[in-house]
């Protein structure tokens, strides 16, 4: 199953639809998902007053909900934006930052997932297998789990969901619960920036804006992002650390092209 | 005209007194609003509890007033802010980001507009105009309208509200309503990243702290954003895109001189 | 008194044990201070809902209060996780941004210490004066303070109140009131980029969660962001400025072993 053809078309899509992808999200990395938003080619708005967001989300494209800061107060309008994009087939990303962390963010991630029914899930395998009902290993919002049996767990969570996940960790497993996708691309040093998860969701829901396939959607956001680190990793000379590379992180998302996507992707596919 | 060493005198005050910039502004960019502020030579403020704000404001030189991430809870503050700079002559600059992209953020710049009665207003031309009762191209917060006829647009605001309007866009209008001001630096690259627009009013809003007059205090900001922006993007290699170039945006705004904005500023002024 | 060996041993303990360091921060600085910890290599985590505060302060190893846009609604859940980590032996380490700024400012600051009683106070001489009950010079959340008989004043502090207290400037000074530490490292252009006392407070945060003292803790995590910055600085050439200083910065922490803090830190501790 190729689906590099598929991936490609959709940054070009990006590119010339600029689609608007609104975000309810952090204000610890809300200034990185803007900019990788834009980097990538889309348009990113992040109004989070319950009087617009719901207005705001019937202009957008897409909608990513992330809960890294999240305050309980905020999690009614949050749903009630949740459910005006489902409502109008506008797909919705969640990234459940530190599920599993504590009981209250837990809760959350459940509460959004039952009621809104997110068309994705994008998270490391604490977080996903915590969403399995399963004890994740997490150390505030990082993972600490072993990475081996991740692609079951993924697939499993897909399938009792009905929606597609992501999983990123050393290999990144996209699946809709049928077929799953596998990227071997990044950097060791995306766990040692701040946002690198947050901005992968935020390249899945540009993506997703513009492609009729969720699970093709999430599965060229983070390929852009696996290569777009890979490449950024590889760009740092001696001496040159977490700073540059976060710098050049969004220089090679802007960079990033279908023939680069098709040269260094190491991305399979199968059928489940 | 020649507004050039009105311009350059600013930005040698604002190096000698250091101003304090008190800002009411988004979670997005608020980071990148601080260190432009920094890097002109001003002192930023985030301060936004409604106990401490009309208190910081007294000890400021500007009041920096951001709606990109308002939420309705803290207009009657942000008002309260902007009386009581109104009413001590600190010059107060509005960004009213994303007004005409839902009607909660409309009616809210109205309101700041209304009450507050800013001095200068800062925005592209989608916000500007939907500020004149027009219908203006808005998708999220970032502009769509089409350039042509902008400049009257500009005119026309500042004259209807009495205050300074600073419209940037390929070509930026600077105008009180009887003069005007164009610009014609900048690079494309400014749409590429996310707070270029919000930078552009902190300078503004530094730039009128130390200056008599608002109309040269807002030209001179935005001839400084103009300026390093253009040297920011010329300074490229091949390879570098965003991430550098935002980086070294801040590196060209610490380091413009009277020299440069001699040298590099497009700027022509004259009576309406 | 060679503090050396326990500095660098903190900072190898550190990277081994890799702690969580829990944030209740401000919104202009919290993507620095996750980026700084990260760097250094602990492991940062935002969460301030008052429904899990408590819960993930018991998860981490240290946390860090910075009162940076402090809103009076949050002070009670912030007291609460402070007293919930002094229980259980977790440092809680305080940054008083801007206190003297306001008096609601000063006066949060003021109920924090007395009711949480912090391990270590890290802040410029202006917001230590304050503490002091002295008037301190401070313009926003920046201090414009002499520093002569800076050393004095964090003494005494540290003193009365029982804390140890790091008071950052030209020279650093760490005391618990019974030793001094005088740390000569640095960067004039720390003071031209936002967050650099945040910065320093998250760093402190890092080495205090590994170190049985607070004094050499904090020490620890002056030292690592004196020499960064230093290094940093030395690194820029010709047209660089506070953009890229900042990136460097981040490059250095990340680069930082034993032998640099040998090498190049200027440090020097006595009984007082």
């Amino acid at each position: 199953m190729d689906v590099l053809p598929e991936i490609t078309e959709i940054l070009v899509k990006i590119r010339n639809r600029k689609p608007l992808i609104h975000h309810l999200t952090n204000f610890v990395t809300a200034n990185d998902s803007a900019n990788i938003t834009l980097a990538i080619g889309a348009s990113p708005v992040m109004a989070n007053d319950p009087l617009e967001v719901e207005e705001m989300v019937l202009k957008a494209s897409a909608l990513v909900i992330n809960i890294g800061t999240l305050n309980h107060q905020a999690l009614d309008a949050i749903i009630a934006a949740g459910l005006t994009a489902k409502e109008k087939g506008i797909p919705v990303i969640l990234d459940p930052v530190g599920a599993g962390g504590t009981s209250a963010r837990t809760r959350a991630a459940r509460r959004l997932i039952e009621t809104v029914m997110p068309d994705v899930i994008r998270g490391n395998l604490a977080e996903i297998q915590e969403l399995a009902g399963q004890s994740g290993g997490i150390k505030g919002v990082d993972s600490t789990a072993c990475e081996t049996g991740s692609e079951r767990v993924a697939i499993s969570v897909a399938a009792a969901l009905g929606c597609v996940v992501a999983l990123t960790g050393r290999t990144d497993t996209i699946t809709d619960g049928k077929r799953v996708c596998r990227i071997d691309n990044g950097s060791p040093l995306l766990t040692s920036i701040t946002g690198a998860g947050c901005m992968a969701t935020s390249l899945v829901g540009s993506c997703c804006a513009v492609s009729g396939s969720r699970f093709l959607g999430a599965a060229a956001g983070i390929a852009v992002m696996g290569v777009a680190g890979e490449l950024a990793g590889k760009s740092l000379a001696a001496g040159e650390g977490v700073g540059t590379f976060r710098m050049r992180l969004f220089d090679a998302v802007y960079a990033v092209t279908p023939h680069l996507i098709t040269e260094y992707g190491k991305i399979t596919c199968e059928e489940c």
